[in-house]
């Protein structure tokens, strides 16, 4: 009988999204009347519609789909060469990092390409991630095989974790043991710190002394407001050798639904085998496409690509202001409530402490119960985020203004 | 420094496809008159457009997205309920199969199914593949760790293989030594040959006996024409203990370039772990997407559902009708040249054995030079695809019938 990949049994039932499904639902139950009421912050999804260039882009795809002498059949396993000229043109090389064209490889999203980069690399690594943290980057390595059993008190043995607190600005220091891969996610879910050039050469110099492989999850890079922040790893010199970038058109783009990113793998960058052999890992990456997939569709890669034409970078840039208006009213709506907040100036989550003496999960009770909000206990990302809850910028501003008043109304 | 997957290192590297266009563009150099008259028949790329009712689908899609009130964002991982009760309904139920809506999961495309069912198996399974074979079988068991080293002539240790041969009318016998997982694709790529239901019983009963797992691939499933022939292995009783089945819209609805397919685990299938405790394969494909992926795009699914309205049927039956003219003109056409000819009555590939005392790769070069038609040379896709060629009936009628016309000429 065929062998399962035993791994799989390590994980432990997703616990998060499941448990506010079933408090909303209970609080449905018990309350009817306030069922409509109910707004929901918790998820990270998009609300607003796809721009006008990318609808436009997406209908002409189709008709040139349904004329013979247009069509297009397979795509290039790694994306069409317009797509990823574009993204290394204006993500990069328009910064002044060289990014080759063919060192970037289009997907169907980021959440698939973090999973997908451990196909890559052997079994026996010893990876970090932060705590709190995006689950999949954790679930990913369980099936991976390159963790043991789950903790009771939430996590994975054999997962280095690194913390996420106030007193470092929520940007953790690197690790003091020895890791091969680590994952750093800035502008940062759930808490929405992000990490200056400083903060991020620190990281860049650790992992090119310690051999370490980053992968940057920049997914959220397009909301970073201040100018001096560093809207990638690779202007940090040396990132070339020590980091692989993955990024998403989902929030910028409102692609959640379309879907469609990309990642970033540099052609210097190596990988090594047991005995010591050092293997590019461009290489690696390109027969993984190559073998695996037969590409992303024709419209959303002409989608995407109109995302980059002036037309779709203004109508992004106006996507973008309107999340961003919201985060900063929603921080306004919790300071109100005297609550200490972060986040929310350049990513679209804002994240908050509960008042003093209330968990994570009393916080979302009430906040479910006396104003019909639901958001995201903090301590669903990891044991540092026991204490918080996330608030998303993703919802229409009717929704935001409503939370907003009823906020100060709990006041 | 981060381990690399050293499986990867074992490839072999892609022959088959360079090596075609490799003597091809030799002869375009060398005979620069002749180079405009080259007709290609050797990829299975769909030529003709998308049909009516799938265009209008995805334009209507893509209004949706277009609209805050209609707007869609992340998808269920495993596909949308509308679009899975679809496939369920028309491809099985309709057929007197029972399966269940969840039990279908949608992708986007069967190449990369199959290469992600290895990720819920362990590694240490035997795994048989027909000779010849698609690629894409061998190549992600490399990958997975499930074979040894690339052998001199083809092909790897430790990989089981399945004579495909006049003698059994390309369908292979169950191998006689233990395996744990075997694929069978029929109609067959590239032999074009089906499986009748007696054939996929004693398949069926062999699976159950040896507690083996079948990856059942009908990617070219609507191409059948004898109503006779089974559509699906889980006609077979039992089938539902021992198969998945992938499947694709890329031929049927010319979707190659759309990016969608399915695939079929049944909720009663199970593997087990190195210690005998049996466990659902269900559950663990649901989880690889619930973690992996958020699903496919929304203008796809809804294209994709549309294949299923009363037009998208009559269209794409129209479609296949075109395909299948073309591959009954190009068995003819290789008749005229006196040469004995296969599949492309159930299949939209034609699988031709070479004259008397020719190669593949001379039959390759014979055609190219003397008619500028390229086709696939059986070797390429394993040691017994030598002394025949495969055409494909992916093309446009006229292209076809040009190409009938020059292998008169040849005669």
């Amino acid at each position: 009988m065929v062998l399962v990949n035993e791994h799989y049994l390590k994980l432990a039932a997703g616990y998060l999204f499941p448990e506010i499904a079933r408090r909303v639902a209970e609080y449905e139950t018990s309350e009817p009347a306030a069922a409509d009421r109910i707004i929901r912050c918790g998820i990270g999804d998009v609300t607003e519609p796809i721009v006008p260039a990318v609808v436009e882009a997406m209908h002409a795809a189709i008709d040139d789909l349904a004329d013979r002498d247009t069509f297009r059949g397979y795509p290039p396993p790694t994306g069409y060469d317009f797509l990823r000229n574009s993204i290394a043109e204006h993500d990069y090389r328009a910064r002044g990092i060289r990014i080759d064209d063919d060192e970037v490889f289009v997907s169907d999203g980021s959440k698939g390409d973090c999973g997908s980069l451990l196909e890559i690399l052997g079994g026996g690594n010893r990876v970090a991630v932060s705590d709190p943290v995006y689950p999949v980057y954790v679930d990913t390595n369980v099936m991976a095989g390159n963790t043991k059993e789950a903790l009771e008190e939430g996590g994975y043995d054999g997962l280095v974790t690194m913390e996420a607190r106030e007193e470092n600005g929520f940007v953790p220091k690197p690790p003091a043991e020895p890791v091969d891969l680590v994952y750093l996610c800035f502008p940062n879910n759930p808490t929405g710190s992000t990490i200056d050039h400083a903060g991020l050469r620190e990281w860049v110099r650790w992992a090119l002394e310690h051999e370490a492989l980053v992968v940057y999850d920049a997914a959220y890079v397009n909301f970073i407001r201040d100018p001096e922040l560093p809207r990638s790893i690779f202007e940090i010199e040396g990132a070339d050798r020590c980091a692989i970038e993955t990024r998403s058109f989902s929030k910028n783009g409102g692609f959640t639904g379309v879907r469609c990113g990309y990642t970033v793998v540099p052609k210097k960058l190596e990988g090594r085998t047991r005995d010591g052999r050092r293997v590019p890992l461009h290489g690696l990456w390109n027969r993984r496409w190559c073998t695996r997939s037969n590409g992303v569709s024709w419209p959303v890669q002409r989608g995407a690509h109109a995302l980059y034409s002036p037309e779709g970078i203004e109508q992004t840039s106006m996507l973008i202001d309107h999340y961003m208006t919201n985060a900063a009213m929603l921080r306004g709506g919790c300071e109100s409530m005297g609550l200490r907040v972060f986040g929310g100036t350049d990513a679209p989550y804002v994240w908050v402490r509960c008042p003093e003496g209330v968990d994570s999960w009393a916080m979302f009770d009430r906040l479910l119960r006396k104003a019909q909000i639901v958001t995201t206990p903090g301590a669903g990302f990891g044991r540092c985020g026991e204490g918080y809850f996330r608030i998303s910028a993703f919802n229409s501003r009717a929704n935001v203004e409503e939370v907003v008043n009823r906020m100060r109304a709990m006041v």
